[in-house]
């Protein structure tokens, strides 16, 4: 590899860090204006995505740019790929956190309600995934990335389990259904996020084995089961 | 362009292109499966992910033997890139049309409630934006691409239309909630599917006119607003 092509991944690696703070700086704020009834905070979160989706934009560009120009092989190539889907996830990870923020805004013109299950432990269980899918990125650690795809079906089970307790609530107060509807969403949303960070731990354990973890165990479940 | 790269690149449009008719053929039979209270088709859908997966692996693969052993450059790679992208697309776009035949079977064993919206036209409206966003693709055609981008706001409105509906729904019949939450889902997956064919429509647009045409629309919102 050349001390050229060294030097602009490691410039690449940056970026990608910068866009992955910024979203995870995303998700926690929409989180919070959630449980504070906070308008002002969620109309921050969706003025910000414009940051974002401005640095996705560059972070392909770079990535476009090493390849036509180094014509990078081998872990160099799959480096630079990993880090094309990523950016992508990390993009649509910010979207899920408008949609969120969203949610907040509507919610603040809403009657509280008794019915609300409490979101913490689900959003920071989300939280921690995509922190480590991103630290399993930068140290090229193969088992960190594991650990959260494992992650992925504890979350599944928490958004099941608000599905239920706000099924529960619509239907011994259907008045409160508008507001129990956001927070199915906001749930679903988080659900979402917890997905596509699953996605980047599969990428970066493709990048790093060379073989596609995707899809083994549905196809292990499929045959098992 | 190599005689050899030529041959690959069209191998690898005969690939996305079969991807892409599987999946438009789960989504069409997802959707089926839930107006039709069929079980067994829905049952087939969630079977026949696998293959969708399997081939996706295969196309990726494919794009990545191209990038290391043709090192394509200007719009070949930006072709490669796409497909790349675009294959991620096709595969979450199949899972979606998982997620709607889980809920299909589920509302087999639920009471039929005379609250249903009708899925029809929203449904009619995302397998074209699908087909179109794929033809945009193998014709290199950025104006198609252009229609799709502008279908995604009206499948939005039907989206919260359905909404509306099954929101009224719940609030008249709580009974029924459990049936009309599973409704809400369908139409919220189909809206996902919908805003996975835009972003095939923007990566060709991408490709083919080698500029970055996401965000700019929102960012052209968030100024004039």
């Amino acid at each position: 590899m050349t001390k050229h092509l060294v030097r602009e991944i490691d410039k690449l690696k940056q970026q990608i860090l910068n866009l992955a703070a910024e979203v995870e700086a995303a998700v926690y704020q929409a989180v919070k204006a959630v449980q504070e009834r906070d308008y002002d905070r969620a109309e921050n979160v969706i003025e910000q995505d414009l940051e974002i989706d401005a640095q996705e934009v560059e972070v392909e560009e770079e990535c476009l740019k090493i390849l036509a120009l180094h014509q990078p092989v081998a872990i160099d190539l799959r480096f630079i790929i990993a880090v094309l889907k990523i950016n992508n996830d990390l993009e649509r990870i910010g979207d899920l956190a408008v949609n969120i923020s969203r949610r907040a805004k509507s919610m603040t013109k809403l009657p509280r309600t008794k019915n609300a299950p409490d979101f913490g432990p689900m959003s920071s269980r989300v939280m921690s995934m995509l922190r480590k899918s991103l630290e399993a990125l930068v140290n090229l650690d193969a088992d960190l990335a594991r650990s959260v795809c494992a992650a992925d079906d504890e979350v599944d089970d928490l958004n099941k389990q608000m599905h239920m307790i706000i099924q529960e609530g619509i239907r011994s107060s259907p008045q409160d259904s508008e507001m129990l509807l956001q927070l199915i969403s906001v749930s679903k949303n988080l659900e979402r996020i917890a997905d596509h960070s699953t996605n980047i731990a599969e990428d970066v354990i493709y990048m790093i084995e060379g073989e596609i973890v995707r899809h083994r165990d549905s196809q292990l479940k499929q045959h098992y089961s």
